[in-house]
């Protein structure tokens, strides 16, 4: 079986152990380190594909299984012509497993879970539905994406130690029952290392799932509310038991700092809802930290949000205008600060790839926890 | 006094006599019959400029002074540099009065109109604000619209002819304190004919403006909620006792027949919300009727909205994925009906311009009916 999907390692940071790479896709190549924007019902909110390719710089965008799933439906999508066609996209596309989404919107009693799978009710209408990892890969193979997530099951933070093994041993067999449905060449498998805040059960989840030979792997169940220390210490502890020829994706990270310490940790791909939720609530990302557009102090300011920013946004708007979208709820503003934000986090990205290039990434992160006003 | 907007009369049809032309203004020159999308807020709701311009092929938009004037206020426009800088609008925007919204909007027993303005209650948050003919003219002169419209009170459908009467002869009164007011020669300032549904309240209307010689003229009060046969009645009464020599505008009007009707009776320019009010609410114009997106009959309809319409939307979109989009009260979905829609609009005028031109109006009119689903 030919491989969809390819790691290509191009360089690493004397300085601090980051990759710089590029990962081959059936729909292109994507430079790595990389920040994902997430489209959860076949949209990145607020945004075109054009704005997200030629504003936002995107090269690879998510899908929601659990979501498009439920509406309008995988076998909707699949008469359409696969999700790329559905929504005018191009460019790669990864689908998460739908896992995430039905153990954290799945309601209390209302999710049933077994060896065999999942079930749960729908947060839309209250419909009965099963996702299983047989179920969660044709669900994937209907959407085509380019690069597909094993289902498996994220803990909540805390969770003790006996539940957290008997979970990553499930997620482990899962993974397998995964790999065996997974028909289509044209797609490429992810396994997801979990095991959640325990060392051991990360690296038996790590050992247990590279013997599967997964064309990429991923972390889940960290940045699930846990304090940074300990985000840090998981992170750094399990990047590196990853394989070095394959891609390494850190599921739900997008805070400037989250994004820039998962580089330095050795991983390649990052995704988050952040940049689109918060300037839904009227927030923007800049060099020097979060702006709250709608507070008074920008009533008269009719400087952009971000004066070190080349986005369109940035390019050809005030805060005073946004401010006045935002407090007016129009549409516009969203959309305007959707497009800054993605901005903000692909283009640190670019630099990031930069200073890896350079060997400069620590400096690099330094000078900008002191911009944006992070404590290190 | 150098005249900042003018009128060139190019063709008249010989089958409709309707006017094809040109209005000269300091942001460019406008190709007549024209459909003016709406941007009341200081933003065409869910639109960039550049959508305008390149998708929707719009020539010029409206701001509504009361919304501007109540938030974010007019002199804060003014040191943002005018309305055209801060919304990144660099084509000609026309400006309302005010009077519309402060007798529409206003709520019954908040609102006291005298001989001198209109005291209101604003909308927002209840504060006390008042307007007069020279206070609306300050307001517009600060925005820095190309062409700005005189104080008026639009009567209410039906109004007895006492009422009508009255009003009318304030409104006059009103235009000529307006005029006075006027200073900047870089803007039009045009006048509008009331009278309600009494031709010779029109006429008198009419007469009385036209002595004090503006440099465009507007029919307000009509389509109010009347028949259509009393619209028409109105329109084709009132279309030809204005200047041949100055642009004119029919006031609120943006379906598809009543544009048509317009140009017919030598009107040149229109302006409604509703193509962006329909799409929030999920509904296209297409050449064949209206289109509920939403309905279940397009949950597998893979073809898009409008199989003639050339709109960014129609060349990139299904309405399976609308229809999604819309049910998931996804923005995107907005978007592309709001492009769609003002596009269908603007490109009817396009097409009604050459009909013009081809002596042709009257045979495609009743083509377009047809097509629609007019019953004419």
């Amino acid at each position: 079986m030919k491989e969809a999907i390819t790691y290509e390692l191009l360089h690493v940071c004397r300085q601090s152990g980051a990759r710089r790479g590029v990962i081959h896709t059936p729909h292109g190549d994507i430079q790595t380190p990389i920040f994902m924007p997430v489209g959860t019902q076949a949209t990145v909110k607020a945004m075109t594909p054009e704005e997200l390719k030629d504003e936002v710089h995107a090269q690879i965008i998510l899908g929601n299984t659990y979501h498009l799933f439920l509406r309008p439906g995988h076998e909707l999508i699949k008469e359409a012509g696969g999700l790329h066609k559905f929504m005018n996209w191009d460019l790669p596309i990864l689908t998460d497993s739908g896992g995430f989404q039905v153990f954290s919107l799945g309601q209390a009693g209302l999710r049933k879970i077994t060896e065999e799978g999942v079930e749960f009710r729908s947060y839309l209408d209250g419909s009965k539905h099963y996702i299983s990892p047989e179920k969660s890969i044709e669900i994937q193979q209907a959407l085509g994406s380019d690069i597909m997530m094993c289902f498996d099951e994220c803990c909540p933070y805390p969770s003790d130690y006996k539940y957290t093994e008997k979970s990553m041993e499930m997620t482990t067999r899962w993974a397998k029952r995964c790999k065996e449905a997974w028909t289509n060449e044209n797609q490429g498998l992810f396994g997801i290392i979990q095991g959640g805040f325990y060392k051991d059960l990360r690296e038996k989840s790590a050992k247990d799932l590279i013997e599967l030979d997964f064309p990429g792997y991923a972390i889940g169940g960290i940045s699930v509310g846990e304090p940074k220390e300990e985000f840090l210490d998981i992170l750094n502890y399990t990047a590196p038991l990853m394989p070095e020829n394959k891609p390494r994706y850190l599921m739900g990270v997008g805070t400037p700092d989250y994004l820039i310490e998962a580089a330095i940790s050795g991983i390649d791909m990052c995704d988050c809802v952040l940049p689109t939720r918060i300037a839904r609530h009227g927030t923007a990302l800049t060099s020097h930290g979060k702006l709250v557009a709608r507070n008074a102090i920008y009533e008269r300011d009719f400087s952009p949000l971000d004066p070190e920013c080349d986005c369109y946004t940035c390019k050809n708007y005030t805060r005073a205008y946004i401010r006045h979208l935002i407090n007016m709820k129009e549409i516009l503003g969203v959309r305007l600060l959707s497009i800054h934000n993605l901005r903000f986090l692909t283009k640190l990205m670019d630099r990031v790839r930069i200073e890896i290039e350079n060997d400069n990434l620590l400096t690099f992160r330094n000078e900008f926890y002191k911009s944006y006003g992070y404590t290190n």
